[in-house]
């Protein structure tokens, strides 16, 4: 028999009846001869409703207890899609990261899996049952609760996809699959069929938030075969496949943009050997992502550094930056928060000429100015004001045809 | 250094603002030079809202899934204080019953505890901290979780105060002691400052919502010291204290009253041997527990046998008397849930001729009709009419002249 993995995220269970709808697409798939594995979020709006007690009491609570707080709204999402899975005639049995045993390192709200225990899983398959496990939360060596920072329950279901050997990965969502920009922006945007790994890792690193990117690395990492599918339809949703298994190579597969950013200016500082090196490493010491990142030369010999990270991380990379200057002599640090990243993304740009400046003169027509740039052989990143980016998605989707012929 | 064990239920960590005052409270005790161990309930009403989202999917739901699903709300309450009590400047760490190692059998929703593995908790006590405990909640052998049964974190707190030879196991509540009756039913109910645990053990058994029995009985067992605290005042509460330290002997001190209860009768069964085994061994495999127990000859070599159970247990009871009517010719099976329970409880009544008499008629000056009694060495129990239990509270009360001498 073959096992496939199911994903269903907050929306998906976002109350008793959406629960009894999942655990009836359960049933069909059972009936059609597979073991099911599901992964749940905690039901939609309940993470922030603990983080929102959590906010009463502190502003900056301890991590550790933080991650013991949201890692009740799994378990919670967990019984209950259990019991409704019970309700309808078949055996079900939740499992915590604990029960499971997803191993984590120590990073409390950001740790990563470090291993997957299948054995308590396929115990409990071979007994008949659907294995119901909880997304975005593990366990350390030393038994404390970690969660694996938002979205990440993705992660979880493709760690596990890949630990079973599973035939497919299945993610449930509320957008009907991958589209060629955000629907909610575009209004012509055209749900993809197929995107390869890279191109949906480049999409997911830019903003466009249906897939988790970690589950992406891991679904090519491990080969697992890997879908995005509508909670509340039958449609086939976005499969994620192998660059040599596109049936169609385009040059642009989407435009993304990610309001989500901040820009940090380091103006006037030493031009000499290990200075970035010595200001990234204090960053990453603290497990802030950092993106875009541009050095030009100064006068005198200094050099002005920018780069990007999430609006989230700003005021603790201040912080940072602010020690690093006991070391390093930096004349100015300026910060800029009403930013945006809008970025063209596709595995058939590498062999194609001329993307860039289209995207550039789209942007140049609609009077948008590009702050900083960024290239990879499969995507072009923009940043721009960020009052322009409905604006800047807009244009640049039309200017590489990327919408539905409208007949 | 002493260690401390204090307990705040529902009502005391019901919201951000009582959860912040619980925090000070443990730093006063800190300040004092104690350790502090401190065990939780889920914040009041999140336990109902737990048990009302399972009862939208299913009226039954599987016992393992329901107690996955409640843990969750001491884990909340347990990550919250944790915060609160950093936020005062103090080092405090969370623990849930699998962290611990609170080791439980498994019967699911009313487990018993086993073990208590204090290695966990000491470390922490080392380190400085202030260690916050999940009550109610377990973990078994094979990593399910299980809950001990409403009211039960007193359990888990006297058990932990025991395992760590607490110098006291403090319960704080939201009244300030236990009363000879009900505050609210008898308007001059007077605060005990003592009682003893067999006492005590009648009372709660009897319906005084105070303190969970079984807490009492390891209080007993073990010999913790125990005390009932207001979480509101700063009141010496009631202390329960073993029989020779009780400074005065008082004859009766309290009269009880429980509304729970539910009556069976089994009409015309077989009166032979090892019938009334059968019956009550069959309830007791549900582990549904039988209170009074009352049995007449009838007539033509049958017996009228009745007994009492809680009220939420009555249809399962129903359900086990009916299997087991394929075994044993029982000719007709009534039940009443209209009935309630007043006893009154003191240790000096062993010593005393004329308390069940004076107790029969307070309550047959009001015209209250007794339908069933029973009697152990410190206490007297009759079931009478639901309707009439206030007024058989008041009386009785005034009877052995308990109140508050009102000047």
């Amino acid at each position: 028999m073959t096992v496939i993995v199911k994903k269903f995220g907050g929306t998906s269970v976002g109350d008793t009846t959406k629960i009894k709808n999942v655990a009836k697409r359960i049933i069909r798939t059972i009936e059609l001869g597979h073991q099911v594995v599901v992964v749940v979020s905690a039901m939609g709006g309940s993470t922030d409703r603990l983080i929102a007690l959590a906010e009463e009491i502190s502003i900056s609570p301890p991590e550790r207890e933080l991650d013991v707080l949201l890692s009740t709204g799994e378990q919670v999402s967990i019984a209950l899609l259990a019991m409704a899975v019970s309700e309808l005639g078949y055996e079900a049995i939740s499992l915590t990261g604990n029960q499971v045993g997803i191993l984590t390192d120590g990073f409390y709200s950001n740790a990563r899996i470090v291993s997957i225990n299948n054995a308590r899983i396929l115990t409990e398959l071979d007994l008949g049952k659907v294995v119901i496990l909880a997304g975005f939360q593990g366990v350390t060596i030393d038994d404390e609760i970690t969660t694996l920072g938002r979205g990440a329950s993705d992660t979880t279901a493709v760690a596990v996809a890949a630990s079973l050997g599973a035939e497919r990965c299945e993610i449930y969502t509320d957008v009907d699959g991958i589209f060629t920009a955000d629907p909610r922006i575009v209004k012509n945007a055209r749900k993809l069929n197929q995107i390869t790994h890279e191109e949906m890792l480049e999409m997911a690193g830019l903003g466009a938030k249906v897939l988790h990117s970690r589950s992406v690395e891991l679904a090519q990492k491990f080969e697992v075969p890997l879908a995005v599918r509508s909670s509340f339809h039958q449609g086939e949703g976005t499969i994620i496949v192998k660059e040599s298994e596109m049936m169609e190579r385009v040059v642009v597969s989407g435009v993304t943009s990610n309001t989500d950013q901040a820009k940090i200016s380091l103006i006037g500082i030493e031009d000499k050997p290990g200075v970035a090196a010595k200001v990234f490493q204090a960053v990453a010491e603290q497990k802030i992502n950092i993106d875009m990142i541009i050095q030009n030369i100064g006068h005198d010999g200094t050099a002005d550094l920018s780069f990007t990270v999430s609006e989230k991380d700003l005021s603790s990379t201040v912080d940072i930056i602010e020690k690093v200057r006991r070391q390093i002599k930096i004349a100015t640090v300026e910060t800029d928060s009403n930013i945006s990243k809008v970025s063209v993304v596709g595995i058939g740009m590498v062999s194609h000429v001329g993307i860039a400046a289209k995207m550039f003169s789209a942007l140049a027509i609609e009077n948008i100015n590009i702050q900083m740039i960024s290239t990879s052989e499969i995507k072009i990143s923009c940043v721009i004001n960020q009052l322009q980016t409905e604006k800047a998605v807009q244009v640049v989707h039309d200017s590489f045809d990327l919408g539905r012929s409208v007949s």
